[in-house]
C-alpha cells in the first residue's frame, strides 16, 4: 500500500505543471502540458484529467492514494468559495473551479492564487523552510507577492494581500503603468522594466553585447539582459543593479510593517543572482532601522518553477494535518 | 459576587492610566497618575500598586474579581518573555516587568507595546469593532502603528511589526530624521512635522492667526495648528491637508501588502477631523487599485486616550477566553 500523497497543480497562462507530492513536500512525479487557453475552461479541466491519468500511469499511485488536489491559479479569486473571479490570462470570469474539480475527482480541492502557492511551496520545502513569517516576491514579466503569517497565507479583506506589483516606488519620475498610475514596482523593477531600461540604453549605443543582441534578434528580453549581466557586461550589470536597489528599498518599507523572518525572491529575474542580490540587500539595509531588520534575511528562492505546484499541494497537506489533529482531540 | 473583570494599564512617559474593564471591553472605573520617570522602575511599580488600591476603594471590586492585568508600555519588548528590552522615554533597559508584576499581584500579567495595545483597544470596543484585519496608526509627536491579523496583534520576527514611523515617504526632499535617514513618515506627517511646517510658514508672515499664536506664546504646537485649521485658517488647513495626503499615499502602499478591513487613525493629530481625513482618503484612493481598496475603510479612532488601557485589558481577556474554550474541549 502506498502512503497518502497530494496532487499539486500550477496552472499558468502558458503551461500546466502537475505533481505528486509526498507529506514532506517532496515531488515524486511531475507532468507538464501546454495550457489550452483558447479552447477555454472546460478543455483545461479535460487536460487536468488526462494529466492525472498519465501521472498514475508513470507512477505506482492511483486515486485511492490521493488525499486531495491543490491548484494555484493566476487569478483574483474567492479562496474560500473556490471561485476564480477573474483570470485575465486565461480569459476566465467567475468559474466555480473547486466545485467542478470536486465533482470530477471526488477528492477535496483547494485553490489559491499562483503567487500565494509559490510562497507556500518555498515555505514548505524551499528557501523559507522553518520560517513562520515570510514575504515571497516573484520577479517575472510582472511582480507577484505572497504574505505568509503564522505559517499560512494571509489573504486580507478580499484576497488582495500581497499584490505588491502596484506599490508606488517612484513618485517623481515613474514610468506609466497599465494600471493608470506611475512608478509602480512592476514598471520599475520587473522583467518588463529591465527590457525598457535596456531598450533606452540601446538607443545611444553603436557597439557592445547588448547592441549586438538587439541587432541580431530585433528585440531584447529580460533573460538576455540577465545573461549578459552575468557574463560581465557593465551596461547590463548597471540595469540589474538599479532594479536591485529599487527592490531593496521597497522591501525595507514592507519590513517596517511586517517584520518578516525571511524574504524569498524568485522568478526569472532572480536568476541574476549576486548581481541582483548584492545591491538589493545593501539598499534594504540602508533604508531600514537595524533593529527592525536584524531578524530578517533575504534569500533567493530554491524551488524554481516547482514552487507553485509544491505550494498547491501544501494547501491540501495543511487541511489533512489539521483534520488528523482535530480527530485526535475528539 | 462580582463578575470577573480585567485591569488594563497604559503606561506612558507622562502619565499612567489604569482601568477596570469588563468582559465586553467597557471601562468600569479609571485612575490616572503622573509617571515617576525620574524615580525609576521600582517607583513605577509602587505607583501601580497604589493605583490598584485606589481603584478597588472607588469600586466594589477586589483582587479576587481580577482575572489578570494587561500593560501597554512605550517600549521595544520581548512580548512572550514579558521583558521590556528598551523604553527610551522611561529610561528602562531589560527589565522583567511581567515577572515582577506577577510576583507583586499573583495574577496573570501580559505586556505589549503601547501602539499595539491601542490597536487592540480600538478592535475590541472602538472604531475597529468586528474587524479581524486592521492597521491602527497613532499620530502624535511620533507615529506609532499596530497590525492586527486574524483578530490578534501581529508581532513579526522580533516584535518590530507595525513600527511604521520610519517608512520612507519622501525619497527626494525629505527632512532629516533622528534615525539618521531622511523623509521618514514621522518627520513628514506627525505632530512634529506639523510644527516644523508651521514654523516655516510663520517665518514669512507678518500677520494672521498663526503668526499671532507664535508671537503670543513664543512657539507653535501641533495642537494649536489643528485648532486654527478647524477654525478655518487657510495656512493651517493647508498644513493639515499636506499631512493628510502623505498619510493617505503611505497607507495605500500598506494596503497592497496587507489589504486590511479597516485602517483606524488616532492620536492628537487625528482630532483635526474632516480637514485631515478628506485629503487622506482622497490620496489613498488615488494611489491604490480600486479592487485592492474596495473592502478597506479608513476611520478615526473612537476610544481617544482610553484605547491603550482597553487594549491592555484585551490581552488578558483573550487569554481568559482561550483558557475557557480549551477547558470545555477537554
Amino acid at each position: 500500500m502506498n502512503p497518502s500523497v497530494y496532487i499539486g497543480i500550477d496552472l499558468g497562462g502558458t503551461s500546466i505543471k502537475m505533481g505528486l507530492v509526498d507529506q514532506l513536500g517532496n515531488i515524486l512525479h511531475t507532468q507538464e502540458s501546454p495550457t489550452p487557453v483558447k479552447a477555454g475552461y472546460h478543455q483545461v479541466l479535460k487536460v487536468f484529467s488526462q494529466m492525472t491519468q498519465q501521472l498514475f500511469k508513470d507512477s505506482q499511485y492511483e486515486w485511492k492514494d490521493i488525499v486531495g488536489v491543490g491548484v494555484g491559479v493566476p487569478a483574483f479569486l474567492d479562496q474560500r468559495q473556490g471561485i476564480v473571479i477573474e483570470a485575465v490570462n486565461l480569459g476566465w470570469d467567475h468559474v466555480p473551479l473547486k466545485e467542478d474539480l470536486e465533482r470530477m475527482w471526488t477528492v477535496p480541492i483547494i485553490i489559491d492564487n499562483d503567487a500565494n502557492a509559490a510562497a507556500l511551496g518555498e515555505m514548505w520545502n524551499g528557501a523559507g523552510k522553518g520560517a513562520s513569517h515570510l514575504i515571497c516576491l516573484t520577479l517575472g514579466t510582472g511582480i507577484g507577492g505572497g504574505v505568509i503569517i503564522n505559517g499560512n497565507i494571509y489573504h486580507g479583506a478580499n484576497g488582495s494581500a500581497g499584490e505588491v506589483g502596484h506599490i508606488t516606488t517612484n513618485h517623481q519620475n515613474g514610468r506609466s503603468c497599465n494600471c493608470g498610475r506611475k512608478g509602480c514596482l512592476e514598471t520599475e523593477a520587473s522583467g518588463t522594466a529591465i527590457v525598457l531600461d535596456a531598450l533606452e540604453q540601446v538607443k545611444g549605443m553603436s557597439t557592445g553585447p547588448l547592441k549586438e543582441e538587439y541587432d541580431r534578434t530585433g528585440t531584447i528580453t529580460a533573460k538576455s539582459v540577465v545573461q549578459l549581466a552575468r557574463r560581465g557586461d557593465p551596461i547590463c550589470k548597471k540595469i540589474i543593479t538599479k532594479i536591485g536597489r529599487i527592490l531593496g528599498c521597497t522591501l525595507a518599507q514592507m519590513c517596517y510593517l511586517l517584520n518578516p523572518e525571511i524574504i524569498v525572491i524568485g522568478g526569472g529575474v532572480a536568476r541574476a543572482g549576486k548581481i541582483l542580490f548584492d545591491p538589493l540587500i545593501q539598499a534594504f539595509h540602508d533604508a531600514v532601522l537595524p533593529r527592525v531588520a536584524e531578524n530578517t534575511s533575504i534569500v533567493p528562492a530554491m524551488l524554481g518553477n516547482q514552487a507553485g505546484l509544491t505550494g498547491a499541494a501544501w494547501l491540501i497537506h495543511r487541511k489533512y494535518t489539521l483534520d488528523i489533529l482535530e480527530g485526535q482531540r475528539q
